[in-house]
Order: C-alpha cells, then sequence, then structure tokens
C-alpha cells in the first residue's frame, strides 16, 4: 500500500493544473503594498505576470494605484475585469491597436509608453479624432536596450513633440530594466539598478529643465524593488512576480548579506507520474506545453531531493539525487515554476486553494492575449 | 514615403498573430498521405502539432486512418471536432483520467497505449465497469527512455497481463523515437532510426512468439518519414510536424546527399515592430509569450538579412547581418516558429491565408489542453 497513491495531493484536480495558494497569495499582496507604502512609493502591480483580474482586484483592494499591462489585451481584459487605471508599458503601433487603444481609453483612465515621434504623431492623430486627451508616459531606455530614448537629450526633445499635440498630455516617465531582476546577488544587482536609475534621472531632469512638468516617475520590478524603496528615484513601482513567485526570484538574495525573501511561493504545478519503465526514472505529465523553459528549470517543491528535466513537449523526467527512486505511476508531485510570467501564460485557470483543498477556479482572462 | 507602412502584410489582421498558409497546407497533406500510401503505411497524422479539429478533418479525408493525441484533452477536442478514431500515444494513468478515458471510448474508436502492469489493471477495471473492451497498445522504449518497456522479455510480460483481462485487447505496439526526428543529417538520423525500430521489431517478435497478435505496429514522426517508408518495421506512422514545419525541420536534410525537402512552410507568425529608438536595432512584438523558445530560433521568412532574437516575454530583437536596418515602427514582417508544437499552443486561433489574403479563422481547440 502506497500511502502518496491513497492520500494523493488534490485528488479532485486532473493534471497538469496550475495552482496558487491563496493564503501564500494574501501575504504577498499586502507586503508589497506595506512596503511600497512606508517608503512612500505607489504600487502599480504588473498584470503581465498574472493576467488574472481577480488577482489584480485584490491588489487594488489592497492599495494599488492601477495595473501596468505590458500588451493591450492585457489591458483590456483587466478592463473588463473591473480595473480602472491601466498603464501599457509597450510601445502601441499602427492603425489596429491605436483604435482599440482609443476604446479603452474611452472606457478606463489608460497611459501608454511612448518612444518615438512619428508615434507620438500617430497616437495624436487617433486622440483627437476620438476628442480624447490622451495621458503618454515617455520610455527611457535605461540599459536593457529594448525600448525606450537612449539619452536625455530625446527625451527632452519627445517631450517638445508631445507637448506640442493638443490630444496628448505628458503624464511621466518610464525606465525598466528587466534583465537585472533576476539577478541573484544583491550588490551585483543594486550595482546595475543604482545606473540604470541614474540614467532614468537624467532623463526627468532634461525633461525638467526644458521647462515640462513629470508628474510620475515609474519602473522597477520584483527583484528591484527593495532596492527601488531606498533609491528615491522612482516615485510608482511595477513588480509583477511578486505576487506569484517563480524558482529564478525565489533563489535571488533579497537584501545585502544574502538576507531572506519576505516573499512566499504561492504558485505551483501540480503533476502526475504517468510512467516509471525504466529503473531510477519516473515520467510525469509536464513538459514544455505546461511549464515554460526560457528561464530557470521548474523544480520540486517538498522534495529537494528529485530534479527535474524537461523531456519534450508533453513529458518531464524525474529522477533522485540519493539514487532510489520511490515513485509509482499515479503518484503527485508539485513543481515550483521557473518563469512565473511564461508558464502562467500556458494555463487558462488557476486552481485556489488553501488548507490543502481546492476553493475556487480564478479564469487567467489574459492568457494568450499576446496583442 | 514607406511602401511597406502603405501596403503592410495583412493589414486587417492585428500581431503577433499566427498564419497558415492553406495553399501549403494542403500541399504538405497530400504529399505525405500519397507517399504513405505508396509504401503501404497507414498515415494517423499527430494532433499534438497542430490542435485543430479542422487540420485533422483535412488530413482524415486526405485518407488518414485516424489521429494521435499525446494527451487526453487533445483527444476529446479531436472527437468534439468529429475525428471518430484517436490513438492516445501517451500512458493514461489515475481516476479521474481514466473516467475521462472511459467516456471517450464510449463515444468514438480509442486505443492507448500502456507500459505498465499496474497500469493495466487499473484500465481493465475501469472499462469492465463501463461495459467496453478497450483497445491498448503496448509501449516499446526504442532508445529515448521516457515511456515504454525496455524489452522484448517485457513487452511479452505485458502483452500476457493484457490477454488476461477480459475487458481489454492488445491493438498493437507503440515505438517513438522523438529525439531523433530533428536530426538534420540524413545517414545520422538514419542511423538512429534503424537502431530504433530494430529495438522495436525485437519486442514484436517476442510478442508474437508469445502468441499474441500485433495488428498495429505504430510510430514515426517528420524526421523518420523517409526512413520508416522503406525499413518496413511500422504498418502506421505519426507524424505531425509535417503539416505546419518549423525551422528546426525545415533544416533537416529529407533524404540522402542532402536531398530536398518535399515540404514548404505554411505556419508564420505575423509580427510587428514596435520600436526603433537604438540605430540597428528594431524591437518586435514577439517574445517568449508569442513563440516558443524551447527548440530552434525563429527565423525571418522573406528577410534572410535579418536576425532575430528573444528580448522577453512579450519582445524580440531584429538586427541585420549586413549592418544596416532599414525597419521603422509599424513594418511587419513574418517568422518561422522554431518549433511548431510549442508555438501553436500558445494562440487560440489560426489565421488561414491564400494568395496574401485572410481566407478563414479556424479556432486552435486543443490549445493549452495538457491534461
Amino acid at each position: 500500500v502506497n500511502s502518496r497513491i491513497e492520500n494523493p495531493l488534490f485528488p479532485d484536480v486532473d493534471t497538469p493544473a496550475l495552482l496558487l495558494d491563496e493564503t501564500r497569495l494574501h501575504a504577498n499582496i499586502a507586503i508589497l503594498q506595506q512596503q511600497a507604502a512606508s517608503s512612500g512609493l505607489a504600487l502599480r502591480p504588473h498584470a503581465k505576470a498574472h493576467k488574472c483580474a481577480h488577482v489584480a482586484r485584490l491588489q487594488m483592494e489592497a492599495g494599488a494605484v492601477g495595473l501596468c499591462a505590458a500588451k493591450l489585451g492585457e489591458a483590456e481584459a483587466m478592463a473588463d475585469g473591473g480595473i480602472t487605471d491601466v498603464l501599457v508599458t509597450t510601445p502601441i503601433v499602427g492603425p489596429l491597436k491605436i483604435g482599440r487603444l482609443m476604446r479603452l481609453a474611452q472606457r478606463i483612465t489608460v497611459r501608454v509608453v511612448v518612444d518615438d515621434e512619428r508615434n507620438v504623431h500617430e497616437l495624436a492623430r487617433a486622440a483627437s479624432a476620438a476628442q480624447i486627451v490622451l495621458r503618454v508616459v515617455i520610455e527611457v531606455d535605461v540599459g536593457q536596450h529594448r525600448c525606450g530614448v537612449d539619452s536625455g537629450l530625446r527625451a527632452a526633445a519627445l517631450a517638445h513633440c508631445i507637448h506640442a499635440q493638443a490630444s496628448l498630455t505628458l503624464a511621466g516617465v518610464q525606465g525598466y530594466q528587466g534583465s537585472l531582476q533576476c539577478q541573484a546577488d544583491y550588490a551585483e544587482r543594486r550595482r546595475g539598478i543604482v545606473a540604470a536609475m541614474d540614467a532614468l534621472a537624467q532623463s526627468v531632469n532634461a525633461i525638467r529643465e526644458a521647462g515640462f512638468a513629470v508628474p510620475v516617475i515609474t519602473g522597477g520590478g520584483t527583484g528591484s524593488f527593495p532596492i527601488d524603496r531606498v533609491l528615491g528615484c522612482l516615485t510608482e513601482v511595477q513588480p509583477g512576480s511578486y505576487v506569484t513567485m517563480d524558482s529564478a526570484y525565489n533563489a535571488i538574495d533579497w537584501c545585502e548579506a544574502g538576507g531572506r525573501m519576505p516573499l512566499r511561493a504561492p504558485l505551483s504545478i501540480l503533476a502526475s507520474v504517468v510512467s516509471c519503465a525504466t529503473p531510477g526514472r519516473a515520467i510525469i505529465d509536464v513538459g514544455w506545453k505546461a511549464a515554460s523553459s526560457d528561464g530557470h528549470v521548474p523544480v520540486c517543491r517538498d522534495r529537494p531531493d528529485l530534479i527535474f528535466e524537461f523531456a519534450g513537449d508533453e513529458h518531464g523526467l524525474l529522477t533522485s539525487s540519493t539514487g532510489s527512486l520511490d515513485l509509482v505511476p499515479g503518484d503527485r508531485i508539485e513543481l515550483m515554476p521557473g518563469h512565473c510570467d511564461t508558464t502562467v501564460n500556458l494555463y487558462d485557470r488557476f486552481v485556489v486553494h488553501a488548507g490543502g483543498r481546492v476553493q475556487a477556479i480564478w479564469p487567467i482572462e489574459a492568457r494568450g492575449k499576446s496583442n
């Protein structure tokens, strides 16, 4: 008799499934909100991580000023779910998307980032035709070399260009250094974030010296949050992953000298063993279609002796660091995803649980809303 | 004036979008069906690649004997879409899934692979209770060390175990060598496939010598297809990717001496440039959430001078091999995905086109059906 088979994890949930621990989720929402507030920072969590209107509403109820969305489709899903203030953190280009943006801006408070004069003119024409004043935020490249103007001079020129459009208003500046967020070593992460915030402050100063107000300075993520709290450059922070966490963020030093992370890990993938045909190896039902592989590798929760490897689109391989494997087909295990954003994007719903029991199913409305 | 902006690709399609060229799709379906038939092989295409009932119906109309599904959710979606014969190519374990399998087997012809005596007993009890005779297929490990019994002795023992169950019938044997399918060098791929088919033939012989019929020997993929056609081990082939293709399969030698692939590439991702803030770099709206990164890197179609790199969850970076980049925000390009199965799994629909115009939208019903 195998006790794990007789008392499986979540016996009424078919696998693979995306689990969300409600107690840990609420704790993470409360902790970051409290820490942001105590540092005088507005908290605008990023919906790209959870893509779920229910989670967004919990963040708003806790005190968030609004949500971020990386894609217009995410912003629309948040608006449909009752969120009334969204910052779109990627430029919105082309007539189809700008038409959608105008319709969204007629429903809720929308801000959108810009880094290009042609795009400013395109947005201004559309806002004018829609008879709205659109809030735009200048994106500054603070070292990631992705989107964003790359100097204070260009930031000030773009501010002039925005100011010249009657249908646009300059709502602030955004600077985000995504590639540093998961840097595990605190001192190294801090060095990079300080350099990024210096670059952002230079652009803010250039815009202000050109005579324009910069009411909001927005940016930052989960990894930079403990640093952004003390640097004082940002007025608004955009962490996303803090709410679900993953094995990459779980491995970073939260503060100096390897200080312990105040955040728990609510997100996991429930998996089943489907084959143990080869001694010492167990095959589970989680492969690339049920766990993303672009970041860290998923890790087995509560079973540090088990090592997970991807074994194809629909399969994962478990081996044991002790050499002996006690698993049989039907056994269930929980994996902590390697990268929360792209793993959440594979699922239609969260199975929300507390005390070992399923409490609710929350739809992931913005799943796949990549346009 | 930029002629690409004035005449963009698919101006009525918002990006990112998953495009499917209908002419190329029909050609691929016809070519493989004809080549399988001329070699006396039954063709059972794998739905894990396209996850779309419309494509499956086209494959059936062309002469396929049924479809494969890697997951029960895929098989259910195929049945809902009118497919009446499905082989589930992964073991189905545990009471929840086996209950679903029984309900499916009451609707359509279902075969399911097994590699474990405990699983055989579990299936037999459920089939008996459901008053059906379930067709099972012994999965043989032919070198991938994932699922499957690893010797003729164990295959014959499993055949005995199946034969002892009144509610089960042995429908055949499966052997699949997934890790060899994309091996680009034909001779090396052929060597591996020959070894795999030798292992499979040994298990088939062992089962037959034990006194049991093996009516179907199923396996193979797109890369092994030209080899399986001539080896004569399989009676039924399971290629999936041939129907959509991707940059990995597009790069393999189809036959000896680098022989040209008869298959075209119907699948592409339509992307838009969203930022050109840094000279020599263009940022597009395709990142890890709109193109899978577990296999080959996506490549730019019709623009071999452009090099794609992932730049985060929602961003991709284009640079030029010539050094000068002629792109502006709003420009559109088509990417050939690096891995079709996991890219299709990110989208809810195919935008089907012919002659440069959108012809239809086909839902990807089994998208995300990973359980």
